[in-house]
């Protein structure tokens, strides 16, 4: 009897602890507003929300630029896979430092930061200790539609919004020459080039073939060009010969024009298929050396690699990749920064009307290349 | 008038000449017997008919042993398109100098000598020079069912057969103490294994994965356990447990009993599918590590790889592989006596029934691993 009494005793102490620990940090709860859609198939709308409180090793951004990516589009509308709502989206963000937890080692107040696609993960896995988090064996946390297992299973919200609160162990310095409006994409479209062009080592001299020449694609004909390559681009319109040829690339083919593609057989050392539509892998997987490699970074959703084709064209290498590590995306940072790589980019204001527009023109293929919507133009 | 006579004297000498030639040609061709199929769907029968005359740099085997392929049997039916008929099939030969043609310094009266799947390439485009003749850009001559543009396009005629004509540049040499008999498989299943093994840089330390444990893959366990790789064996059978441990297989997983094949994911450096039957790719490719490499030599008429899967498995890289050139099929002839590593073979007489009832067992999945049929016993 008098055991079962402590037992409640010790249980009623723990709750009411619990609750007051809850409570202080409700409190401390950071109040955001952002742009989002409240349930699939709404258009944007104002929303106003809060964040986790700012935890010791955590940094408080106030949110400058967001860049849209067609990820963003996907996750709206549940292309692949179901979503969670009220989403505020948004992975492709630069914010300057406002507030910092006690153990912040890696910023100061005042700092420009950059986020990408994830916030988390569990650093102790064998991804996350390769420096892969994108990988991370226990799930990694995106930058928003992502259970937040690290905070109470809270769904993450991302940057189309005021603020955001995120580990510095996620969080990019940003060089403090770098090109602020310019620097969001880089941490999406950036990092989906530079990581597989790395991976793949790719050299001065070697050629270098870009497939689709888009948001990512455009930056994926800098990376190369300035490593040395020699890029050739495809693409299915005339309207992009101009710029891709500004930007680097030595050879624009139309795809749907050129007459003799085989020509360009057994000539290439690396290729990166950024497309997103339906196409024949093979053709491109044609084109490489022997010995060379193709990475796809676009997500086609019903392209298929027949195994008896790439048998006879055989010892080209395929390989998918999916964005980056936080290491390797600073690296990228950092190369981007000093040697003036960045996207081209569209200032838009953040309005659910010039962001519905921006939606619209992404999927006809209106946009060169990148829009990037300027959170300081949100009504407060 | 004058001239029109003229060139008439001339055509006609021309012609005589050329008559004359042909004639000399046929006189020095080769009469052989063998095991042929005279159309599509008919039994083996013996079969008589002859060889081009052997020329400066040919040599004249006296075929002792032939392998046995599966390649030989999709030859005969038709299974990967059209064949000619009537055929010789055979390309993993073993044969005996018993004559040189003037020129021929590669080899001497009386050398063993191997002959693998091709007899012929243009030995100048880039594939040539490159060492990779399987992959001439004018057109590989294979050793049987090819048209052979350098002999008036006659069809080839291959290794079930009493003798066989070749360029000493694609006769391979056979070490002096190799086991006659069970080097014939090597020019083959040998070559098919150890050219994306050695592409793939496998080594000391590494863990191989096998998938498929027949013919083709008892050769890559060997190689790749003898390079001092940790290697596991997947197939769906019981039955060959014992030989791939036995073979230097660290171990076997049957794939349709093994309750937690995820244990394994991301844990391979390289992997080579040498399965012939449609499967799930996918289920290789989570076990690489990221960064390793998974080899295709196996031909399954409907396997198909998902881009988007290949996207989210990423940084694993997929190749095919089609056996390798001649100067690495002596590598790996050289590399294989020196390290008694030699198919498991099983030695039939070269009778249309002996013949008739491996295929059956070839394709009833009985043989273990590899049918040899010695040549000596032919009717002559």
């Amino acid at each position: 009897m008098q055991r079962k009494m402590g037992t409640r005793w010790i249980l009623g102490c723990f709750c009411a602890m619990w609750c007051v620990c809850v409570e202080a940090q409700d409190e401390n709860r950071i109040p955001a507003k952002g742009l989002a859609v409240l349930s699939k198939g709404d258009a944007f709308q104002p929303y106003e929300f809060t964040r986790h409180a700012v935890g010791e090793k955590d940094i408080l951004l106030e949110i400058l630029y967001v860049g849209l990516c067609h990820t963003d589009i996907h996750a709206v509308r549940e292309d692949f896979g179901k979503s969670h709502y009220p989403m505020v989206p948004g992975h492709e963000i630069v914010g300057q430092v406002i507030e910092i937890g006690k153990e912040v080692t890696k910023f100061q107040m005042g700092d420009y930061v950059g986020v990408g696609c994830m916030v988390n993960a569990c650093r102790e896995c064998s991804s996350c200790r390769d420096h892969q988090e994108q990988f991370c064996r226990k799930g990694t946390i995106y930058t928003y539609n992502s259970v937040d297992v690290y905070h109470h299973h809270e769904i993450t919200q991302g940057g189309y919004a005021t603020n955001l609160v995120v580990s510095e162990a996620f969080a990019l310095k940003i060089p403090k020459n770098a090109d602020l409006k310019r620097v969001a994409p880089l941490l999406c479209a950036g990092i989906t080039t530079y990581s597989p062009i790395r991976f793949s080592q790719v050299q001065k001299g070697d050629r270098v073939g870009v497939a689709g020449f888009g948001g990512v694609g455009h930056m994926a004909v800098q990376y190369a060009a300035k490593l040395g390559a020699e890029v050739i681009v495809f693409d299915i319109t005339e309207e992009k010969r101009a710029d891709a040829l500004r930007l680097g690339a030595k050879r624009y083919v139309n795809v749907l024009e050129e007459k003799n593609l085989a020509e360009l057989d057994d000539s290439f050392d690396f290729l990166l298929s950024t497309v997103s539509a339906n196409y024949d892998p093979m053709m491109y997987v044609r084109m490489l050396k022997r010995g060379g490699e193709m990475a796809i970074v676009g997500l086609p959703s019903h392209t298929e690699i027949n195994i008896v084709s790439l048998v006879t064209q055989a010892n080209r290498k395929i390989y998918g990749s999916l964005i980056g590590g936080i290491q390797e995306t600073q690296e990228m940072l950092d190369f981007s920064i000093a040697n003036g790589i960045y996207p081209e980019v569209e200032m838009i204001p953040a309005t659910p009307e010039s962001l519905e527009q921006a939606y619209q023109n992404i999927l006809a293929g209106k946009v060169k290349f990148r829009y990037v919507m300027d959170m300081k133009t949100m009504k407060q």
